[in-house]
């Protein structure tokens, strides 16, 4: 897979991961590029995060991002301040730019930057430009993930790739945990900030593996016109490539053994829908009954009932994988057998209907394994 | 352990638990009883909860309570409401009570009410009445408890008797999933509500297992005067009471390898320090790392962070089990031999401050275990 027209990257070992798996990456247009970006919205918000920030606000163009696994830096004081934009400079200073580079962070919070492993590791990612394709910037941004999460599209002309990152801390308020969406399209600077929050709203805060936001949530789109094509259907094509990308992350979720995807139909809102939706799945109740194979559908509804959303429990109906288990709000009563054969596979796709409004929201998320456990029970060891 | 004067109870098996535990229960008051309750906020309640609302809005007093277990009568349709009234009626009846009876369920949801074994259980309840003390009544109200839940208490002359059960589905909201509490107090009736709820916001709405808002969260206080006494303080008993019973439940989370108390201080209100706290020990994340050993204190700020409610991280100060890990906002770093000393223990005691407020709350709960995990892939099986 290749980058779109003018953009390049390099992935390096820094000596943080195992197995020389490469931890730091860099890519970099050789044009300068608008961007936009959505962040987490959780008080205690990393240095990268407030660094971007920083940068989309004063800056009307970039000339790449700076990636690193291992270290989040968040909750890193002042200190981590000065790592974050010391990164961001050193990129620019070594690549000549005379506009500023975005920084992502991902992995635990709370301890030091290891800048003297980073530092070193920014100047081979400089040197080697164009070494790294979209697979390569996707393992560096690993963490949890078992799968690297790529997505490519062409549309008139135009070429764009997507890679994100996220297995665990994830509920996002904005984007998921390191996402990035590059694209050689000439879009209208005006309405790139609009219309990534508005495709965020339908993917990325759409899906949820523990119901934890994390401090690091960054989604970034990059287009440096290089093209010179403005496709007229670039804001479905953007909405449907983070989907795909959300997908990816849910899906991926640390220790997940099934894929799930919840359908609320009939409240007044998609807002609704979305809070009735994340809620159902956030449930460990839900999510350990889905694990075990057990369609205990009595715990969706009873997440349901505490999304703070109004409904009238007496009209609920619900499906699972296609077997009809509440109708009328009164349980269908299809018998063990029927039950054993919705549940087999790995996929759960369930439809819950709870009255005749014209809200509704897909959810896309993952069961609570014993490995979620295991995973982060020794995250840091 | 005895009742207060002139309270009587009794606890059959009606075969819907193993080895002949008790599985339906039913305590009087000899004499009309004044009776204060709070329940769930969910959406979808049950219809033992309906029916509890209904008598104690158009009744004065009431007579007792019966309670089941193994199945919660929730998401039943309108043969559910039926089944919750009936065992009412029958008990008045049987026990040619003026008063009406209230009724507590626990167990399964959206299952029909096996009123074939319950019936006649409820006959023999009515003619075995005094043959069970609290822990008898505790034990019939069990599901996935792992320990009886009774506190006892004497007051200037007044007997006070608390139980409960609860160990998943725990994030009460309003009163944990069933609780009673009788007293041969002679309680001032226009007062019972209010301090039951005042209680209740510092007691069972300070604990959580799983962030999952039972559909049946009950819970009940039942003073028939007999004593003849009011003693001044009775407030702060029940208050002391209920905490007490909410630590056992919260303790006794499903799967619980650890007891975790967290407090939350320097907030604006106690509501903003409680919404902290319950954010805080509801993440899966801190729970799998506080079962893990594992002081990942990053997650405790990321979860804060997400709660709503807003402070400065630059100021925010934790520690672990008397450990600091964080001052001025600024990681300690005290060494992986200092931290592995703190995590050494089955309890964990975390002080969370963020900020210079007022508000503070104390929250207790448990950890996020493998045992969480296989308790709930196959609660119905």
């Amino acid at each position: 897979m290749n980058w779109p027209q003018r953009f390049r990257a390099s992935a390096v070992s820094c000596g943080l991961k195992k197995d020389g798996e490469p931890d730091l990456a860099l890519v970099v247009s050789e044009v300068p590029c608008r961007a936009a970006g959505v962040f987490t919205r959780n008080r205690v918000c990393a240095a990268p995060v407030r660094w971007c920030r920083h940068v989309l606000e004063t800056s009307d163009a970039i000339r790449g991002v700076v990636i690193n696994s291992k270290n989040a830096n968040a909750v890193t004081g002042e200190q981590g301040e000065r790592d974050a934009r010391r990164l961001a400079d050193r990129a620019a200073e070594r690549l000549a730019s005379e506009e500023p580079f975005l920084v992502m962070s991902t992995g635990v919070i709370g301890q030091p930057m290891p800048m003297h492993l980073y530092e070193p590791g920014l100047e081979r990612c400089c040197d080697s430009l164009g070494s790294a394709g979209p697979e390569q910037l996707a393992r560096a941004m690993m963490t949890t993930d078992t799968v690297q999460k790529v997505v490519a599209r062409e549309l008139d002309g135009t070429q764009w790739v997507g890679v994100a990152k996220g297995a665990g801390m994830i509920h996002p308020d904005m984007a998921t945990l390191l996402a990035l969406v590059v694209t050689d399209a000439a879009l209208p600077p005006e309405q790139l900030q609009d219309a990534l929050r508005e495709a965020t709203d339908r993917s990325f805060n759409c899906i949820t593996v523990d119901g934890d936001t994390s401090t690091n949530d960054t989604l970034l789109l990059l287009a440096n016109g290089v093209s010179g094509q403005a496709p007229a259907r670039w804001q479905t094509l953007l909405c449907d490539m983070l989907q795909e990308l959300a997908r990816l992350v849910a899906f991926d979720g640390e220790g997940a053994s099934h894929r799930v995807t919840l359908h609320v139909r009939g409240l007044a809102t998609f807002e609704e829908a979305r809070a009735v939706g994340r809620t159902v799945l956030t449930s460990p109740l839900v999510k350990t009954a889905i694990a075990g194979k057990d369609a205990n559908w009595g715990r969706i509804l009873a997440a349901a009932g505490r999304a703070g959303v109004a409904f009238d429990p007496g009209v609920a109906e619900l499906s699972w994988n296609g077997l009809s288990l509440l109708s009328d709000g009164t349980p269908t009563n299809p018998g063990a057998e029927a039950e054993r054969s919705a549940v087999r596979g790995e996929s759960v796709e369930l439809v819950l209907r709870l009255g005749d409004g014209p809200g509704e929201a897909t959810i896309w998320s993952c069961d609570l394994t014993h490995e979620y456990v295991s995973i982060n029970g020794d995250y840091r060891t």
